[in-house]
């Protein structure tokens, strides 16, 4: 028998399986992993103070460094507390490893406190893999079969249940890494059936998403787009799109479905590239859920496990299109906006600012509407969205990108209502010092639910559903509530005062919050 | 059919069933039930900005209040924030309902971005009844039965998931209210099997739990201790616990397996009353799960369904308690504190300052060993405790409490690891301007898991295990964040400051919170 516990065995294993961080927040049932992490060098343990934090930190990490990190659970709660974060991931398609602490094997029985039905909560966001390790020497291969799950394309959520006696006893053993599958190669039947669509001289769109939307991906959906006059259009909220001056621009499908069919009008055939057929957010009273365009043909050319790239190349090739025909956004700022302090004013200045390699963590919701237009032609940049739309995934996932991307500056477009559900996501960059630069929308309300109210045709609200969407009465002061956790905050009321303030704490080093004052909806 | 909508049906339904109080953190897929509130003007509707605070919040007001009260919640993601304190709630074993909105039953086959498993999840913490309405006609029928099972004694967590179009469809319907089943008498003959073992002549002790723990319980409890001289225990984490001068004093059996096993030591006989069988909340390394010592025989007097007071006084006739025999705690206070500012300090100044009729929510944690001992004599209060180990509960409680019982001051307990989960819960004070004073106890670090990290046998922590255990670097400043959520704040570091301010608080209308910097541990 080894002379490791099995916590010590899991931890090196995920190391050599390329898994070095651990966004945490443990208790009693994970103390032995959290001890054997200082016998692993390798392994960096970042604390969250609520597991929201610590599972979209995750997800920011693995959307940068495009490897999983793992997270630090303590039993059914703590899975709880981190669902809809996971629920982002799962949509995003990340790959992450839950490692959940559970009571002791012998322990279960006694229905202490802590006891839950874990495994059940685990499929919510894991659906594809969950296990309770049950042998201590067994938890290495259990460890590196979870990294090869998260890591099978294109990434999912796989959620190791950890028994303390199991992660306390001897006997652990470090596993060899399992190699996850290759990404398929799309046919070249398939490739074929789509040419000939593409190049049916009808109107053509392509809808590209998850892993089309880098720049090997993109060049090539935009030479087939100039090669057939086909419209580009991206998944509405992708989990990480390369954009800025020198790379093609995509237009993304917008959030309400009357929008988005505006967009696809005309259209007889829409290319799926690791995208699904569009569908409305939200079901409406009156309006269609399903928004592909009638008479228009669907067609499937990559899904997320394939070779997503190499089958736009392919098509590119098929159909004849130039090797240097994708049109680019040229470079182009807006200027520093002055006057009223308005969402658009702030996307302005975001746009004029932006710095070269930024990574932008986008929940402004409707206060965002206009930042992606504004930044088109800065310098390149990521952009990462709200895949599930479970609001309070901004600052953590800003969070988690800087802890991935130490070299590259964040910036969080953060609406106030959703800030307030993982807000605590400030205090981990300032421990870890990262460079996240937070715009806080403060409009005073939850914007969104007052658009809402009013497309799903509920009758004109009264005083108490009005009261159940406005956030002031207080209002909340996030300059204090930054500083208590540690993050130096401003407050901005006029635009030139955001343009300032931002311009500054885009050249400071570490964490900071600029309040934006902007005024309310609805 | 009828003109009124399922939302309205629904809330009507609620209304007729005697539940008036909605915690609610709603999305767009719940905007017909939050239009619908204003056409009762009987639904009073709470808002919280997270769904932690929203179920922490019903808990607290259900055992205050001892009726249900209902929350209303967003899809998957918006139950699993809360899943935490339902957990706490389940275990608690309070009436409560939850309503989860859902996607439209015709929207659910698209897979949007909010779309997840939501009944898997929900049977985590509503194991005894979970449904998903699916006709507008029967919703006011499912309601009516959600509150029956949420009222079937002891009591019981029941959630409602209700897809949009059932909630927004014409033709809802007011349901009559579902009497739920009365508690059951224990037996005769297990009132005289367990008389003849109390009678025995050998070391007894009685556990009581659950609703045995009110005044009229609690007496009957006591004349029988003192009848047999048997030992008064009272289970560790109760959900409410009357207690104060003129009521009898019951024993809190310890966190600490080792404390509790000394707590019985010696006893041939442990009769439960609404409480299980004593086991360790963890599992520990070579230490017992099951704490009932050897050679103690256990008893069930009566159960979470029974009717528990009723079975304890049919048990104190049986073996010829006096009427007047139960042993009450004497009034005393201690002396306002003086000198350094320590958790004892803090638990004195409660005890000199408690006022008549307060309740307490504690969730000091290990900070609060003490505080039970100095206000033991204080005048009547209630005392309640965080029954499922998750922690967050605390500010949440009271918040609910303070809703359900405008009429008594509410006392929060914190710690400065557990406050950081459910924080804004803050806010919903300062909205709904509650009575409730909040302690802070800023050690500056998980005091528990220090503690737990050298109970548990690993090695000797490392610097990142103590990292992961430590609030300090930076420090949080509780104050800054209170005042950002609109409540007002100072902070004590030595015992007279928190005298001074707790007594001033206590006297002034609407929510306060000191924070009180105590020495760290570990």
């Amino acid at each position: 028998m080894s002379d490791i516990n099995g916590a010590q065995a899991l931890i090196r294993t995920l190391v050599a399986c390329g898994v070095d961080t651990c966004f945490a927040n443990p208790g009693t049932s994970e103390m032995h992993f959290v001890a054997a992490l200082d016998t692993v060098p390798e392994m960096r343990g970042v604390l969250g103070l609520f597991e929201g934090v610590a599972t979209g930190a995750a997800d920011g990490y693995a959307r940068l460094a495009e490897r999983p990190a793992v997270t630090l659970l303590h039993l059914g709660p703590g899975l709880g507390n981190g669902l809809a974060n996971l629920h982002n991931a799962r949509k995003a398609r990340v790959p992450m490893i839950n490692v959940v602490g559970d009571h002791a094997t012998y322990h279960k029985q006694y229905d202490a406190q802590l006891e839950s039905d874990i495994e059940t909560v685990a499929h919510n966001v894991s659906p594809g893999w969950v296990r309770t390790s049950q042998y201590t020497a067994e938890l290495g291969r259990d460890a590196a079969e979870a990294v090869a799950a998260a890591r099978t394309p294109p990434g999912q959520v796989a959620t190791l249940i950890l028994p303390a006696d199991v992660s306390w006893s001897p006997g652990g053993d470090v596993a060899t890494p399992v190699e996850p599958p290759a990404r398929s190669t799309v046919p070249a039947d398939t490739i074929d059936a789509v040419a000939k669509a593409v190049r049916s001289g009808e109107p053509v769109g392509l809808l590209v998403g998850g892993a089309a939307l880098r720049q090997r991906g993109l060049m090539a959906a935009a030479r087939i787009a100039a090669a057939v006059q086909a419209r580009l259009l991206c998944e509405t909220f992708p989990a990480r799109l390369e954009r800025g001056a020198g790379l093609p621009a995509v237009e993304r499908l917008a959030y309400l479905g009357e929008f988005a069919l505006g967009q696809m009008a005309g259209l007889r055939h829409l290319v799926l590239v690791d995208a699904k057929a569009p569908v409305s957010f939200f079901a409406y009273p009156d309006k269609p859920s399903y928004l592909v365009p009638e008479g228009c043909e669907v067609h499937v050319l990559a899904t997320g496990g394939d070779d997503v790239a190499g089958a736009l190349e392919d098509l590119a090739e098929a159909i004849g299109a130039a090797a240097d025909g994708a049109a680019v956004q040229p470079a182009s700022r807006p200027a520093l906006p002055t006057g009223e302090l308005t969402p658009d004013a702030i996307a302005q200045a975001v746009g004029a600012l932006l710095p070269e390699g930024a990574v932008v963590a986008d929940e402004a919701n409707t206060s965002g509407l206009t930042a992606p237009l504004h930044t088109a032609g800065a310098s390149r940049h990521d952009w990462l969205c709200l895949t599930g739309g479970a609001i309070g995934q901004g600052l953590p996932v800003a969070t988690g990108a800087a802890v991935a991307r130490p070299d590259r500056k964040v910036i969080a477009l953060q609406a106030d209502g959703s800030a307030l559900y993982t807000f605590q996501a400030l205090w981990t960059q300032a421990r870890e010092a990262l460079d996240v630069v937070t715009v806080l929308y403060n409009n005073r309300s939850y914007a969104i639910l007052n658009m809402e109210l009013n497309r799903v045709g509920a009758e004109p609200p009264g005083p108490k559903a009005r009261s159940l969407l406005d956030l002031s009465d207080p209002n909340i002061d996030f300059v204090s509530m930054a500083r208590g956790l540690g993050v130096p905050a401003t407050r901005a009321t006029t635009a030139a005062e955001l343009s300032d303030q931002l311009a500054r704490a885009l050249v400071e080093p570490g964490p900071a919050l600029i309040e934006a004052m902007v005024p309310g909806f609805g």
